[in-house]
């Protein structure tokens, strides 16, 4: 088949069913019969038909959509499809238990979605939850989605997750290190290089320009280097350098004011340099109805930022706000980026 | 003249009125008149009288007390009363700038009360907010207060910073350092130190036993090892000495999800390893509305969380709940320890 056109009127979003003792069948059933991620966008469904059926059961909504049984089927201007890969009975799935079967299920259909992004067939990737554990019963070197994003599309660009909630976003340099190993890894390089991915997603996602809030690393940002001078030898000059790009850009910042701020409308995005910085005000900020983004590959790839929810799994009572924030996020970026390519 | 007896019906607490460019002489004369205050405890408020007298102009209340001049004169039994210091005439002093006469006057207030509690004429130290520049301008080895109180009392018992809201503490096991020298801090004895200092305090405080939360160092409190070690080694072992030791303590939790389980109630405090783990999410809470005290000399000091407000100094306008709190709180722990006191 020839590659979808991304300039054509509705982007192509590759959805990926997550885990499926999890809440991301009844999700993905949800967000494909909703009529605001459908005017939004044409969905390429990855999965297995009789999984997606029992979420559409849990959820009470009825399913009707093209069904084909491997992307090569795909056609040009498909609308929305079904690629049932006929790959797991949902009857061999307890709900609410991690398994190697669940596991392997939402990873091949995670790396199916990656692979149709790849060679241009949709414009961004999602998925419903997906459940860690299973994923690494499936697949034992699985560290996380932009890990096993790089190692399917052979990549090594710098891409790094992005949480965000309606009105703000929080990027951060480093993540999942140790702290006592955070302040080597702050350089200028690599906290400008945060600054501008921070700034090409927010750009992606409609924000012109983007407001960017550079937090400091150290209790109040340092004080005039009393508490450490990260900020003034390292922070405050990629900074500068960004503004010199052009990127509107403010900081360091407090640490801790520079989110009370942020949630008065003051900034955009807030970029912080470690895990904890960020993630102790998102989640407090509600960041469980928010989405995740993984950025810096050539496509977006969004998902609901909670879990899998195996207590609440199967009984229908799965809140779909963040799936589909998560859709129309993506499909925003990947209207934008079709636009991009078409203009070039 | 003689002790005051803290075994007496009312704790006595000495209030230092704080920097007089600020909010500290309205709040001042706000607390003074409030019945709830006089109620709870006899003040030993100290300062300058025309500096308490503008201050209860502004806030439009009418303060009438017994006045001496030296805490000297002061007699047992004395109820409430100024020690009229007689050393700043508030023409002297511009609302909303900083000032070494300012910072001189809040200091001789400071260490007066200070002293009053040392030799147990008053039960507790409060203070309405300090400008900490202009605390510098006029002591510049002026760190913060409690370097200053241990400075004054010639101790070095552990002290240490509480961040108080109505039902949430929040305890440091580091505080003003660079992040880089944090986990080399995190010693098995310095997190025990910091238990017992937080168990210590709540129970002064009437939680009988206190329900403490520990936070990991490190992103997702280690991930088992793989994002550091410091839980395992160092932290894990400690809460177990805790425990041993009869204290309600759990975690390590990780750090950024244990702020939102104790805002759901779980914990009466959070110990945090480092200053913006509890700083970014007690201001998100609305820590400014909430109280200060510092911990672990021979008395409580309690002062509001918000600073001395300069944008809105001499407006009336001031809100009393923090500096209301943080003298019921003194009251209640002075109160406590008089009894245990008296009993022993």
């Amino acid at each position: 088949m020839t590659d979808v056109k991304l300039d054509a009127r509705k982007p192509v979003l590759a959805l990926a069913i997550g885990d499926p003792a999890g809440v991301g069948p009844e999700l993905a059933a949800r967000v494909i019969t909703d009529p605001e991620i459908r005017a939004a966008a044409d969905l390429i469904v990855v999965g297995d038909r009789r999984v997606l059926s029992r979420g559409a059961e849990v959820a009470g909504v009825k399913v009707a959509m093209d069904v084909c049984h491997s992307s090569r089927e795909l056609r040009d201007g498909h609308g929305t499809v079904l690629v049932d890969l006929g790959h797991l009975d949902p009857v061999s799935i307890e709900v609410g238990v991690a398994s190697k079967e669940g596991g392997a299920f939402a990873l091949k259909n995670f790396r199916t979605c990656i692979e149709l992004a790849a060679v241009g067939q949709a414009g961004a990737v999602c998925f419903t939850p997906f459940n860690k554990a299973a994923m690494r019963m499936a697949h034992p070197s699985y560290d996380d989605e932009i890990g096993y994003g790089a190692e399917v599309l052979g990549t090594n660009a710098p891409a790094s997750e992005f949480n965000i909630l309606e009105k703000l976003w929080n990027g951060r340099v480093t993540s999942h290190v140790p702290l006592s190993g955070v302040a080597a890894l702050i350089t200028r390089a690599s906290v400008l290089k945060g600054i501008r991915l921070m700034n090409a997603s927010l750009r992606d996602a409609g924000f012109a320009p983007p407001r960017i809030a550079v937090a400091g690393l150290n209790p109040h940002a340092g004080d005039g280097g009393n508490f450490g001078r990260e900020e003034i030898e390292t922070i405050e000059p990629a900074i500068e350098e960004a503004k010199r790009e052009g990127i509107k850009v403010e900081g360091p910042f407090p640490p801790d004011t520079v989110f009370v701020r942020a949630t008065k409308g003051a900034f955009d995005g807030v970029l912080t340099m470690y895990h904890d910085q960020g993630q102790i005000a998102m989640k407090l900020i509600g960041f469980d109805s928010g989405v995740t983004l993984l950025g810096g590959f050539d496509f977006p790839m969004c998902t609901p930022a909670h879990g899998s929810a195996y207590d609440i799994a199967g009984k229908g009572i799965a809140n779909i706000g963040a799936s589909k924030a998560a859709l129309l996020l993506a499909a925003k970026m990947a209207a934008k980026r079709g636009r991009q390519a078409a203009a070039a």
